[in-house]
């Protein structure tokens, strides 16, 4: 059977090297890593260890900075949720158009709560209206919310630009960046910007689903989620999930080593995929044009023909890729990132999402390239556009 | 090496049999359960399946019942927050004095919210007083919440009594059981209760840390704490965490299975042990005497010597056992639980908690009664409070 997987961005598959280094922790160091005894030590030094790997993968100046979470939807709305908690007399959040649904859907709650939100706008390449963004900077501003890099896109935000810019005009107002599509793609180095929080989860990078983690930098206040035991210094109740902190943290040392993989060898397929499908097939189109993009992600709309409908014929041959959001999924909406960037209706339903990992090979990009003009044409042939059609392809 | 782990409510060994089913959901099934292409069936399939056995588990009626979390602290908190935030008008809660410390420190921060919170007590047995719950339930009362068996003394409250009660006076009142100690000890059927919410954490019965469920009854309105995706059916956004899914409900089948073993023999051991160290060592004292206690745990006060040192004794002796939560070990407060039940300070301090699993065996426990009286008397040779000492050993 055929499996050539095209959707890194929904999730990824576990690193064997991950799968290895967690296993211990099941069975023999299943110690709780708040008790006393021996057991119970190897399993606290295994979460000390990882927390000062993702802090040196995140470029954090200290380990404390590091709170573990269950995911990229908890450390969003934590860091959210929290802000807002510790600075109840600013009612002002300014984020975008095109953030995660994790983060735009909780922005849309707080609206109806009384928050007033501003959402800035991106042009038809994808890139931020930036000059928008901090003309809505106030006193009443609590939260700027920009992502590190667009799931949808690839297309990657200047959040350390951005984060300068904004404490230059309110000082008080905190910058939290979604980082969860950029972790393990691009290089991230937080004590080097006026970034205050910043989450990542770990299964965008081969670690397994349930992981995640928030960036807290130091003198940065925000009240916990989830509330209990002394677990995460307080911040983060919950016993301590130590075989997924272990196998994050070991994704992490090695997205990091393949770092330039990714940068030089991941971005030519994703080129070469690219290139193939723009020049063979007539009617797509590049939907995101942005310079700024994480190497491994592109999006291309197939005119006048359903997402759908491709998806399910790539499926027959093993391809997977995504029409959006997996976190969207079963919905009949079409995307709010392509929308945001003014993408056409007749390309808008027919957008495809491809995104390698470093395990992706030439051979599975080559198949690609090989069987994705037949099914467009199969597609094309029973579109109800035929003169629209006949025009691209005459 | 010896180990002997009699710790099992701080957190468990992942049964192997969980290990193994979990093992294909992180290498050839990773897919995201909300993709559309087949690879992602398996792992959509697989979460379906296991919130059947988890319902099957609790005995609710219906599947729909269960959300799946990250933990029993963030399934306490959600439930809580959840339950609040859409009874905003009601501004009273009754609890107890012997929940545990993630329920506990969510009620002492509502307290400061401005919240009433109604402290109920225990008897010196550790037994609920019921009358003083039912007489404080009024008008106001948004949340009853009571655990179904105590971490630390292993006491078991007739929540489903308690349930019906507290309706009768207010059928609006919602009760929320925390059931992280109960699972898998002693039966659990909500289905015939007017149990509202009923939280289980899964590495307190051989799943790995990291997963818990929220059971939720059909018309019981929560909003959620994560915010998001449409996971959970939009109650809990984040990618599903598969492999940790299967491996709560594996665990929750064998736990089922074991059941009768673990009314029976497992609770055979506690009570050898817990007799063989009342009658062997002379300053013991049972802490907790309630008639209604799970099978795998005693909780045995040492008069005059320190809680801290009869552990480090026994962990070099390879046995595990604790002073009191996991959560709260670090901190030099002695047991809020034992405290609420009257233990004098004589016990309170050298209070240790033994628990058991099906993995114990006998060969076990011998060992445990055959090493502690010379680590007793050890420490009551070093005791500062002779005096009082040689009236208990005369």
């Amino acid at each position: 059977m055929t499996l050539v997987y095209l959707d890194n961005n929904a999730t990824t598959m576990v690193a064997p090297e991950v799968c290895e280094a967690m296993m211990p922790y099941f069975s023999e160091m299943y110690g709780n890593a708040s008790s006393i005894y021996d057991l119970a030590h190897s399993a606290n030094n295994a979460v000390k260890e990882s927390r000062e790997i993702i802090a040196d993968f995140l470029g954090a100046k200290d380990p404390k900075e590091i709170i573990f979470t269950s995911c990229g939807s908890e450390s969003a709305n934590m860091a959210i949720k929290g802000t807002l908690e510790v600075n109840k007399n600013k009612k002002h959040i300014i984020t975008t158009k095109i953030e995660h649904p994790c983060v735009l859907n909780l922005y849309k709650d707080l609206e109806k709560k009384g928050y007033r939100v501003s959402w800035i706008d991106v042009d038809s390449n994808g890139d931020l209206n930036i000059g928008q963004l901090l003309e809505e900077v106030c006193d009443d501003t609590a939260l700027v919310s920009v992502m590190m890099a667009n799931n949808e896109t690839g297309v990657i935000y200047p959040v350390d630009k951005i984060s300068e810019a904004v404490k230059m005009r309110n000082p008080e107002t905190k910058v939290f960046v979604d980082a969860v599509q950029a972790a393990g793609k691009i290089p991230i180095n937080v004590k080097d910007t006026k970034i205050d929080m910043l989450g990542i989860s770990g299964h965008k990078f081969h670690a397994p689903k349930g992981i995640g983690a928030l960036y807290v930098k130091t003198g940065t206040m925000i009240s916990p989620l989830i509330i209990g035991g002394h677990q995460e210094k307080g911040k983060r109740a919950g016993t301590e999930n130590v075989p997924y902190i272990v196998a994050m943290a070991t994704a992490a040392r090695l997205a990091k080593e393949a770092l330039n993989d990714e940068l030089t060898r991941v971005k030519a397929l994703r080129d070469k995929l690219e290139r193939g499908i723009l020049s063979s097939i007539k009617n797509s189109v590049l939907n995101s044009k942005s310079k700024n993009r994480v190497p491994n992600t592109t999006n291309i709309g197939f005119q006048y023909i359903e997402g759908e409908l491709i998806l399910l014929h790539m499926n027959d041959l093993g391809i997977c890729a995504s029409s959006g959001s997996a976190c969207t999924s079963g919905s009949l909406e079409p995307s709010h990132v392509l929308r945001a960037q003014g993408v056409p209706f007749t390309s808008l339903h027919g957008s495809i999402r491809f995104s390698l990992s470093r395990y992706t090979t030439e051979q599975e990009i080559d198949y690609t390239l090989e069987k994705l003009p037949a099914i467009i044409d199969k597609l094309v042939k029973i579109s109800p556009f035929q003169k629209e059609l006949n025009e691209i392809f005459k």
